[in-house]
């Protein structure tokens, strides 16, 4: 049966104290509806609608560069989950099979969870609610059970001493039949004391109606909300532990995992070797047995295998390191593909660029990409040896095999073979350093007394 | 009524294993009796003694630097915390009002304590001492209560069973009248195991005499001394955590909280984002949106709104950013102005200098500063366009909207507009490249046979 | 009495999920095994053998890197640990005393808990096995005893109920009497479940035979075995947790020691100052009063007293920094030898070189030391100044209290006291920066439309 989504994501989160949508607050460098969305994975949902509110036009944006198909409706009012939900109708318009509606700002939802909440949908239930065991049960609502029958979803305010007691709490995810949801959602109220139209009425509709409703549980963690930037660090630590202890069972040698710092969609080969404080930023693979070394920062790029990577090197969106290539310290390579075997082991910047195999960068290189306006691309031949200091001022090609002298501004192309010089012959002034030394001390005695 | 401070600071702490006097080693950048000192800040102590022995010359000196008003007296000989406060005898001649006696290494006593302490002297007490209920009382000193009412305090090894099971402990901390204060220290004697004078028996001879005293007390944790270096590391553990959950709750998002180290007075705006693996210094400040990416270390320098620093930048006193600023990796910032929406990606180096707005540093640029006993400046315009690896050496000016060409050095002024080159030509050697490869591979080859 | 040593290192640890041996895996830069070598350096085992089989060939290299003298001996398949153990015995042929039988992946038994095998071995045992009380039992093996007399080591599947209640268990360690361990292990059979070699049967043969066995037991920590990644990272944190409280212990400042990272044989002086995420390689000595700054990486490096390093400083195999160096950010050293006072603040490389005292090396210098297969060396003088940027094209010489002008490009020696210039003149072209930004700016507007 097909399935459908409602992320709801029009909260202000005032207690974030940010200009900053909650649901745009990142994990793992994407952003918490993005999680959401992802809980959902593997129920390959066919529509995804986004219910947008506080800060839609930067939830709008952010929706697009994360799912293309993601339509977001606005819930211009927060008049509660019910009416939230109701501003879905439009894009669920005729659909059939099953509504999840998930929390923008509640990330940790597994998608077995909610392959469990489909398959109680296949055994007679209109709605599904997801409930947890509560440690400490507070003000949560609570899931009144009849065996597997839902009887009711009790707001604490409302509950008597008895209700009280459940620990069986309602997490606010609910899966509904797709032909009733929306008339389930007319049917609620708003008589309460907050004047909100609530989601969680529709069980006590549906149940009146002689419709089934059931629950489902996970364990607790994974109905952890984020309201604060507190509660914001402590996910990003829950999710860290997570991507760090599936490194090491895929194999992943890892110093020192809690100084590791992992994107979402960070891949690792066996054997890769992480050495303490080391950074992912996204989109970055890494192949087998390449090591990357401490201090190192990785955002967009790919490392192949055996390659070494670090300390202190910087690789930023692009960089494509063949095998056994090496990138030493202080070094970032911007857009560039190095060749299997090359070379750039100190204090260089190689941007917008080819380096071919084995080709061997000279510390403090720089590829003079940037004239003000455009970027210009800057080719290296295999086995090249690009001397110390060289600027190479793209667009500009160096041959196979080509040299460039230390300290050489590289303006136009080297041949295959040849050796490029760009430099002013040394002059040394014998004595001259001692009396200027000389000159500069007197002045700065003069100067003191 | 006025306050005045006596903070201890003479032990030699011994177990610090250390040359340096233990209240000089730091916490968050500043030394522990500052925190000790800062712990009475909103009582505005009138007179403030410091009470200093072992290494009383480098005391004095930081004494100094903390807090210019701050009187340092010697206690020459360790006769105990009785004989310590005596030597603060003429400081506070005829001074009026409440006498606190803090700690040189016990830095985490709150502000709201002594205010509480106070409040107390106010009731009618002529002696005020801290205590805390201890989770493993050990051999400290108990506080023997009636009601309200401090009856004594009791040492350890003199304590009967009774007494061993108060938990109400002696934290040291005082609070006396200051007309009373030194009659009482005078009638302290010495007649005990270790031949000390105990500031603590001053309770005992003020209720002999009469008056009142009683206690306040603190958790435990705001007593936690200093003595050891593994202690000292918790302390500053302690202080961390502290900070980040300020920073938290000011709407500071920290990606990764026990990653970032604060000095005692970093300074955030609302929305700054601070990423994994972050070093502030004392004298940070940092506007609203920034952001500070991984592997940055701050000091004494200001971050304006919505700039971008790092990854691997290092910004050093007297680095002023402008709003939208970007400093980027490998790049080290000193005494220097960059105006707003300025640029320095990569690799560079700017001391002594003033950056206009809009400008952007290539890859390379240094500000050749120190000629080997003088400092200079160097000016750069705004928008003005410096290419990779140009040496800018000081005394210079380039001006607005001027340009540099890649590898130049610039030993003269650059009028507005201008392009300024300081380079030699590219020469190409046909086929040379190759011709002294072999020669090296063969020379190589011969070695080895 | 003499001892000896068998290391067990067959096994495959298919449960590490990688290419490389088990045993070669490593703790604080040295391998598994070598920890377990070292757990008998107090004992001066007179033979040392290692039972290789997985990689033997890998093993036997790092083997004979780790310990010369260390025999490795192959076991072909894996029969069980009595059949590893005769592997050694052509190695112990004729050797007397006591055998010490350790595991290549339980790095943590402490030296202390051997010298008390081998005094259980004084007073008359012949067997003596390293027992531990385990917090959960599970499925170890259980040692019976009976006083001080081992009756037997019961494995868990074999044991009653009331075996099952005893918590001492087995660690596996054996110290054996020379004379007899390889008449034991002949002794021994592979009629079980497994089909394997038990060494641990050797205690009820020895037994049956009259002799006395007896067990000596350890923290349950010590025990600890490496079967996966997860449990390397952890025995890598407990490592580091002891060197860390050893470094506080001797009077070092670790301002955040979670976030250092230390080798087996890192050697820091009192009154050092380790600031916060700092790594440490193999073989470094930091010497008294010395200051390692944040995110700093040293390998293979002596630091002089007083020298102060980093922050983002790389200190690379023969680097030796005399005292009162300064070694700054974004700088790396390599087989360099920095003489007293000496100062490389900024951007550097030197490598292959000799710094005179009170020599400063301008931000941006550049050691040219390889011509692509040979390496060659650069010696400046005392109180010499290299100017920003200078490249050093060894083999070449600076001399004392010389000087190199900004950009200079230096192939040929520069005598003591002169200045050295390699640089082309300035050549400034009115107008022509703004004529050529409108021209790019117009190109980019042309491109867009």
């Amino acid at each position: 049966m097909p399935s459908h989504l409602v992320v709801l994501a029009a909260g202000a989160g005032t207690r974030m104290q940010s200009d900053l949508p909650k649901v745009l607050h990142q994990i793992g460098h994407a952003p918490l509806f993005a999680h959401a969305l992802a809980s959902a994975v593997t129920l390959e949902p066919g529509r995804r609608v986004l219910v947008a509110g506080h800060g839609a036009d930067a939830v709008r944006k952010a929706a697009a560069e994360t799912d293309p198909d993601l339509q977001v409706v606005l819930q211009s009012e927060q008049l509660g989950t019910g009416h939230a939900v109701a501003q879905a109708r439009a894009a669920l318009e005729g659909a059939e099979g099953d509504v999840f509606v998930l929390y923008g700002d509640t990330p940790f939802i597994r998608p077995e969870t909610l392959t469990r909440m489909a398959e109680a949908r296949r055994d007679g239930a209109a709605v599904v609610v997801l409930g947890f065991e509560a440690a400490d049960p507070g003000r949560y609502g609570r899931l009144k059970m009849a065996g597997d029958r839902l009887e009711a979803i009790v707001e604490f305010k409302d509950a008597t001493e008895d209700e009280r007691a459940i620990t069986l709490c309602n997490s606010g995810v609910i899966c509904a039949d797709a032909a009733v949801l929306f008339d389930l959602i007319d049917a609620v109220g708003n008589d309460n004391a907050s004047g909100e139209y609530y989601l969680t009425d529709i069980v006590a509709i549906a149940r009146a109606q002689g419709m089934h409703a059931t629950a489902v549980t996970c364990p607790e963690a994974e109905t952890m909300g984020i309201n604060t930037r507190a509660e914001l660090a402590r996910a990003e630590a829950l999710f860290q532990s997570r991507k760090r202890d599936a490194a090491l069972e895929n194999g992943v040698t890892l110093t020192a995992p809690d100084t590791v710092y992992f994107a979402h969609d960070t891949e690792l080969g066996r054997d890769a070797v992480v050495e303490p404080h080391v950074v992912f930023g996204p989109g970055v693979t890494v192949e087998s047995g390449a090591t990357i070394r401490a201090f190192s920062h990785l955002e967009g790029c790919h490392v192949g295998a055996d390659a070494v990577v670090g300390p202190y090197a910087r690789l930023r969106p692009g960089a494509e390191l063949g095998n056994g290539a090496k990138v030493g310290n202080f070094v970032e390579i911007k857009s560039a593909e190095l060749g299997e075997g090359a070379k750039v082991n100190h204090l260089s910047y190689i941007g917008d660029a080819r380096v071919g195999a084995a080709a061997n960068i000279g510390a403090g290189t720089i590829t003079c990409n940037y004239d003000g306006v455009f970027k210009h691309q800057t080719t290296i031949g295999e086995r090249a040896f690009i001397g110390s200091n060289t600027m190479l001022v793209a667009p500009v090609k160096v041959g196979d095999e080509a040299m460039t002298g230390s300290g050489s501004v590289i303006t136009s192309d080297v041949p295959d073979g040849a050796l490029a010089l760009g430099r002013a012959r040394q002059l040394n002034k014998d004595g001259f350093a001692r009396k200027l030394m000389a000159r500069l001390k007197a002045a700065k005695s003069k100067r003191t007394n």
